[in-house]
């Protein structure tokens, strides 16, 4: 039962990596940091599940990245875009609307009436 | 930009589903009627996506189903088995630990910094 419960938080977690993603990204930083900073948090992440993230959310306009080449190894910096800056209020109220809904539904006694009472 | 973040939201309610399912057939319901409660929860989410995952979760011992055959057309009920019973409190925990995790990263004026800080 602990494998399944393991499997519902990973798939949930993946999810919720490119919000965290970009929120992170307010502060420059490599790809590896984000990962073990994810770590740190609970949040396990797996390199190539942030890294082509990372890559699609520069192509969508949200990130920039940087070679940083002057350490012993090229790094790949990333930061939020102007525009990906501008957008990070909006996220956060996703974020908000969409764990008060399913914060309320777990705290419900009866949800099937708080979803019902919600909808009128 | 705004459907770039209906489409961020459309990934992480997918995410949210199978917890707010296994939350609501604390109750006895049948599938349409949770796809009604999950619209109105602001958790659209289309039948294709969800019967699969109630299917899935049955197989995998959390749900029990039932056809009622009274009615004008067979309704499939399900509900928690008493393991998805016991479990559930688990589930609330991983919710709980992960949407902390989340909030306190875009929360955090260095998220970075937090990270770390709880790495010690």
């Amino acid at each position: 039962m602990s494998s399944l419960f393991d499997k519902i938080g990973a798939e949930l977690r993946r999810g919720l990596v490119q919000i965290v993603a970009l929120s992170l990204l307010r502060e420059r930083l490599y790809g590896y940091q984000i990962v073990k900073i994810l770590a740190a948090s609970g949040l396990e992440t797996e390199e190539g599940t942030l890294y082509p993230l990372l890559r699609r959310l520069e192509s969508q306009g949200l990130l920039l990245s940087e070679w940083d080449t002057h350490g012993s190894r090229p790094r790949k910096y990333y930061e939020l875009s102007p525009e990906g800056r501008a957008a990070l209020p909006k996220l956060e109220e996703v974020w908000r609307d969409i764990t008060g809904a399913v914060g309320r539904i777990l705290e419900s006694d009866s949800p099937a009436e708080l979803a019902e009472a919600e909808a009128k």
